[in-house]
C-alpha cells in the first residue's frame, strides 16, 4: 500500500511537471526552483525534494539536463499492480492508484503512442510563455494554484491508500493503528512528507476515522484547495495534456461528496437486463421489476 | 472483457444522466425523450435503449418513477473486477474500465459518503434550469455536445477492451479475430451497439490494427468529437459532479496522443531512490546515475 501511494504521488508530480513544462515551456532551472520552493511549504516531502534535484542534474555525456535524456517509458516492479489487485479483492476503491499504475503501463505502449500521436491533431492550446507568466507571483499565479492542487490530490491519494489499509486490517484482523503507520512512514521512506504529521495527528485524535477526508484539519485544508484542483484539471483538459491522477483524485472526492450518485440507474439497468434485483430507498429488501412494461 | 466494457459504458451513461439530472434538473420524461432520441443516432445501442425505457417506468407502489426509488448502491458479480485484474497481469492499461469498477465499489461506501457529504460545502455551480436550456436545440446545445462526448468516450472504452483482447490473444495464443468478436457482440449481447459495425469494419479492413483509435473512420469520428468530451468533462468539474469514466477516457486519449509523456521524471525518480536504472533517448542500454551530485 505504501508503494501504491508512492505510484500515485509520483504520477501526480509528473502531471504537474508536464503542465508546467509542456503546458508553458518552463525550463529545468525554473522547475528546480519551483520544486525546491514547494519543498519549503505544505508539499514538503522526499519526492518533491528529489524532483527538485533531478531537474538540476547535468548529463556528463551531452552537457544537457539528464532528465531530458531519460526515455518516457516506465518500468514497474509490480508493487503498484499488487496494490490495485488486492484492493479489487477487498472491494475498496483506490482510483488514483489504479490510474497511476495504468499510466505507467500506457507509457510502455510505444508503437500505439507514436501512431496515435501522428493520427490526431495537436492539443488545442498552450499557456503563455513562462517568462510572461512568472511575473505574476503570489496567491493567484498558476504555480500557487498548482501547489494547492497537488497538495489536495496528494491528500486524496493518501486517503485512498489508508482506506485500503483500514479495510484490509478489518478483513484480515491486522489491528493496524493508522496513526502509527503514518508515524512509521514519516520516519523514513519514499513517501515521507510533512503531510504525514497531519495524518498521524488525525488518526491519533480519532483512531477509528472512517476516511482521512473526515479529519477536521483535512476538511479545512481540502475545503480551501479543492477549487485549485478543479482549475488545474480544467487547465489540463484545455491544453490536451493527460492528467489521469489529478482527475481521478477529484472524481473520488466529488463522488464521496456529492450525496446521491447516479448508481441507481446502473442498478436499474442491471435489473432490466439480468434480473440482478435492486434495493429501494423507501424500504428494506431486494426487488425485481419488469422494466419494459 | 465484454463485461468490462459493459461496466465502462454503463458508468459513462450514468455520468451523463447525472449531469443532465442533477446538473440541470431534467425530469424523467425529458431524460426518456433524450435517450430515445439518442438511440436513433450514433449512440444507438441496447444500453441506451433500455435507459430510455427505465426513465418511463412507473413504480406501482408510489406512483413515482421507479428509477428514483432505486438505491444508488451498486452490486457486482465480479466480472468487471476480473477484467481489471487480468489486465494488470497482462500489463494492459484499461483505465476507464478500472474507474467504472472503482465507482461501483465507491457507491457502496455508504457511511463515508454520508459523512463526507455533510463535512464539505456543496458543488460550486449548476446549469440553468432545463426549461431554459432545452430551447437551445441543435449542434451547440448541451445535449448534442453530451451526445458526442458520450460517443467519443464509448469508442475509447471499446478501444481499451479491444486492446486487452488483442494482447491477451497474443499472450495466450488465442488467435482472436477482433472483427469477428465485434460481429458476435453486435449480434446480440448487452453491449450491442451500432458502433460495433464501425469496429467490425475497421478490423476487417486491417486485422492487425494496433489500436481501435487508429482506424481511419474512428480517427475521423473522434477528431470531431473530442472537443465535446473536453467541454463535458469541464462541465462536470465546474458542477462538482463526479465523472471518472469520462475523465479517464479523455486522459487515455490524451496520453496516447500527446507524444512525449512526463514518465521520464518517474524513471529518474525511480533511479534516484532505488537505483532501478533508466533508458535513454539517444542510445541503447540501461543506465544508472548519481542524481544528487
Amino acid at each position: 500500500v505504501h508503494n501504491g501511494i508512492e505510484y500515485a504521488v509520483m504520477q501526480l508530480i509528473a502531471e504537474t511537471y508536464h503542465l508546467l513544462q509542456r503546458g508553458s515551456a518552463w525550463n529545468n532551472d525554473e522547475l528546480a526552483d519551483q520544486f525546491n520552493w514547494w519543498n519549503q511549504g505544505p508539499l514538503s516531502s522526499y519526492l518533491i525534494e528529489i524532483t527538485g534535484q533531478i531537474f538540476q542534474k547535468v548529463d556528463p555525456d551531452t552537457g544537457r539536463r539528464l532528465v531530458d535524456m531519460v526515455k518516457d517509458v516506465a518500468r514497474q516492479k509490480g508493487t503498484g499492480k499488487w496494490t490495485s489487485q488486492d484492493a479489487l479483492d477487498l472491494v475498496v476503491p483506490i482510483p488514483t492508484i489504479d490510474a497511476a499504475v495504468a499510466e505507467r503501463e500506457l507509457s510502455d505502449c510505444v508503437a500505439e503512442r507514436a501512431g496515435i500521436n501522428a493520427a490526431y491533431p495537436p492539443p488545442p492550446g498552450l499557456l503563455p510563455p513562462s517568462h510572461e507568466r512568472r511575473r505574476v507571483k503570489g496567491e493567484g499565479s498558476v504555480e500557487s494554484r498548482m501547489e494547492r492542487a497537488l497538495h489536495a490530490a496528494t491528500i486524496i491519494a493518501y486517503a485512498q491508500g489508508l482506506d485500503l489499509l483500514r479495510k484490509a486490517s478489518s478483513a484480515y484482523g491486522y489491528q493496524l493503528q493508522l496513526g502509527e503507520v503514518a508515524k512509521i512512514w514519516r520516519g523514513g521512506c519514499i513517501i515521507r512528507a510533512s503531510l504525514l504529521e497531519d495524518i498521524r495527528a488525525a488518526y491519533q485524535a480519532k483512531p477509528d476515522l472512517s476516511s482521512l477526508l473526515l479529519a477536521p484539519r483535512i476538511v479545512d485544508l481540502l475545503g480551501k484547495e479543492i477549487a485549485d484542483l478543479r482549475s488545474t484539471v480544467k487547465l489540463a483538459v484545455d491544453l490536451g495534456l493527460p492528467a489521469p491522477a489529478l482527475m481521478t483524485a477529484l472524481a473520488y472526492f466529488d463522488s464521496l461528496r456529492c450525496g446521491k450518485l447516479p448508481t441507481n440507474l446502473i442498478q436499474a439497468q442491471r435489473d432490466f437486463f439480468g434480473a440482478h434485483t435492486y434495493e429501494r430507498t423507501d424500504k428494506e429488501g431486494t426487488f425485481h421489476s419488469q422494466w419494459d412494461s
